[in-house]
């Protein structure tokens, strides 16, 4: 029977064993019975085997679980479940990686364009790329859009919609795509350099997709989506239109904000978003508002880079929150070019305005080429 | 301005006040902005109010949030975002509440049937209700709906698929749902007394809404779906197809695991996920293999039920987890009437079988009446 593998991290429980965590595990998510019921129905092959039981330190283990193909009836929603249904309740359980390698051919297909298809896409061989973003909600279409042509005039790659920009009346979804294309197409016009205005197309799950539909009519270069709210599934749906998709992580902290429950964060971001099909990973850099040691975003880096174990194209690490024109110079130097740097406040904050603030960063930036 | 209110559990880090905390989540939930951008900008009317601050120990304090409707653009999914989507990734926040009547009229109804429908439809006005769940996954459809048949002729209300099943080979959505409506009715043409079958629907979002129509037509009185797979929004969606949901915890559990972080158990079991439509609120009871406290379970049926601040109406709390025979009659004097007993593996162990264990169970249940 062909199997897929999983690795954990487990924290036990005072007098519990390795083994009756994991066999917990391996019945928990799959059969759901007590193990002299499984026996009786003949249904053993069902379950997970565990194996590579490793101490960590006192109470804790690492160990890979492998898992039949069966399970997962060929859809991403019940991989999810297998990965992380009822463990999700159970303290001491988390996700370090999955051997996507190992999975049934066709489930996953990664990005559609990732670090080579969007260097290819945008005519960028080398260096790495800038991206801010709209806000705040509340501000008229008029308003976004003229922020989006400053920053378009100023030489950013990337002008995504803050992800809090939704379908509110201030600006519609449909005024305020329309209104930043037109933006960056004058400012293109101006400066002969292109900037690429990505919506938020976060909502339900229909709605996304008519968002979706939408932008890639209009001729957006891609789109942002908050997949933790929309629901991860929906991703493989997404990438059948196959425009660039900048990955959010809104509503997701929870998974990763518990060092002996949940996924790490290189796995969560840097592994399963690219796997589900992230072009772009939206992660909150080190040293901002956020949590996140420099230790974990260079893991994560390399989750979403590394070509080893995955024939997934690699994604962009894309770091935001808290990154200054100040502090980009080492940014740089510490993540590489393969890297989207998001600037959002500290470009409002220039004294000299928007446009000369997103020109020094994408100087930077550039000029490290 | 018309605004909605939101409830926190706040832990400070060491030197921080509860303004600069409030201060943080009140921007970074809106604007996005820091304080001097977003008064240049005249958008202060866009971030959320602060009010109702107390202290509870040391470093943990409890406030309130009024957030401006105008945030929301009339979407489940943006609400999600106010409530928990940047202030995910950042420590000490929990949200313990929310005033559902603040929120803009129309935005969430609440359960279709909830407890006084579902009594109605079932035409069982007083006593609780039993359910358990077909499983392994891996058996085929005949041996899943010869199960179905004799909890069916046991008398349980409910019989639903567990969680895992999904479109596996073994047994195909469709197949699986025919031929358990079938065992279900063959039972209760021979017994005179109904059985319900409640087919897991969880996949993608678009093949949910297809199984949940395929439900429909075949007649199902209900069926079980894990929306933190799915993507929660997707439950308005469902809702407009007028069955009862049965609602799974399925990788919910890293929301509520952790005391400091993320939403107490009552407000998302009991209280967010009525707001968006469950009738029927599957959670997992203390005492079982899982690890809510008994008081914990109590004000999650509490928030489930309740009657004050809120038009909706209340969902059935749904212990499951190592419920039993021999201490069923003990929850049931615990958790009272309105609820629905789930009862899995426990069932499955009876050395005389799966008729006779449905039988006993349903005989403590419903003999309480």
């Amino acid at each position: 029977m062909s199997r897929f593998t999983v690795h954990y991290r487990l924290t036990l429980f005072s007098g519990e064993s390795p083994e009756e965590r994991l066999d917990t595990i391996c019945r928990e998510q799959s059969a759901e019975l007590p193990t002299d019921v499984i026996a009786q129905t003949g249904m053993q092959h069902i379950t997970g085997r565990p194996d590579n039981i490793h101490q960590i330190s006192e109470q804790v283990w690492s160990a890979q679980i492998h898992w039949p193909h069966e399970l997962i009836g060929g859809e991403v929603s019940q991989l999810l479940n297998i990965l992380f249904g009822n463990i999700s309740m159970m303290p001491g359980n988390q996700i370090t990686g999955v051997h996507w390698h190992t999975l049934p051919d066709g489930l996953l297909q990664g990005p559609n364009f990732g670090i080579p298809g969007i260097r290819d896409r945008f005519d960028i061989p080398k260096r790495a790329l800038t991206c801010t973003a709209l806000k705040p909600v509340g501000f008229s279409t008029g308003k976004l859009a003229k922020l989006c042509y400053q920053f378009a005039r100023g030489g950013l790659d990337i002008i995504k919609d803050d992800h809090g920009l939704a379908n509110q009346d201030s600006a519609t979804f449909r005024d305020r795509v329309t209104a930043c294309l037109r933006a960056v197409k004058k400012a293109a016009e101006e400066t002969g350099s292109t900037s690429r205005y990505f919506p938020n197309i976060t909502a339900e799950p229909q709605e996304t997709l008519h968002r979706m539909e939408f932008a890639a009519q209009q001729g957006c270069q891609g789109v942002l989506v908050c997949p933790h709210i929309t629901g991860l599934p929906l991703l493989q749906n997404l990438a059948e239109y196959k425009i660039p998709m900048m990955i959010h992580p809104a509503f997701s902290g929870q998974l990763v904000m518990n060092a002996e429950h949940g996924f790490t964060a290189p796995f969560l971001y840097g592994s399963l978003w690219r796997a589900l099909g992230a072009d772009f990973v939206i992660y909150p850099n080190a040293g901002g508002r956020f949590s996140f040691t420099e230790e974990t975003c260079h893991a994560l880096n390399s989750e979403a880079r590394k070509t080893l174990d995955s024939d997934f194209a690699g994604s962009w690490p894309t770091p935001g929150g808290g990154m200054q024109t100040e502090t980009i110079a080492r940014w740089l130097q510490s993540y590489g070019n393969d890297t989207v740097f998001l600037a959002g406040g500290s470009l409002y904050q220039h004294p000299g305005g928007i446009e000369l603030a997103a020109k020094e960063f994408c100087g930077i930036v550039n000029g490290a080429d």
